[in-house]
């Protein structure tokens, strides 16, 4: 019943890995592994659900459709509402990036 | 916008720290810091709220009142059912531990 964020961590990732840790009622915990990816140029992340996130190894560079971009290191968390169109501009490609997403729903 | 889940970690702590990093529709993510502190004797946590908590830094315990009783390290997460009575056995006297947790609410 005790897993661990940490194990088994690949040396390599030909692509990003997403896996669901808990899917509850209207809520849904992932872990995202990154190893260089980056959302290809035009694309955007545009979601239904609100998205609270942490990077807990490695690092990244999230960027918004106004042009602001931020750097993320491990322990570094942000909240990204509904519809906030962002993509993902840089992950380290020297280790491997653990990213913990809380993904919820907007208030009804 | 950017917060750090490990910045400002105190050397020491009298009580255990617990501080909303979100609240929102039917979830809250609380950070939990704790020192050695564990659950008084005989009282136990039995909530209302599903638990899904990993721990990120130290180390700890987790007791159920079936006697199981759980080792957390860094990584190591575990989803607690509402009602499900648990207690916090032991936390690592020699260093802050921190705890990220995710309440949310059972299935209608």
């Amino acid at each position: 019943m005790v897993d661990n964020l940490f194990k088994n961590l690949p040396d390599t990732l030909d692509e990003e890995v997403f896996e669901d840790l808990l899917t509850g009622n209207n809520v849904r915990v992932e872990r995202i592994l990154s190893h260089g990816q980056t959302t290809p140029r035009g694309e955007w992340y545009d979601q239904e659900q609100h998205e609270w996130v942490i990077l807990l190894k490695g690092g990244a560079r999230i960027g918004y459709d106004n042009g602001r971009e931020i750097s993320l290191e491990a322990g570094d968390h942000v909240n990204i509402p509904a519809h906030c169109r962002h993509r993902v501009t840089w992950t380290d490609p020297q280790q491997v990036t653990v990213w913990l997403a809380v993904f919820y729903d907007p208030a009804n």
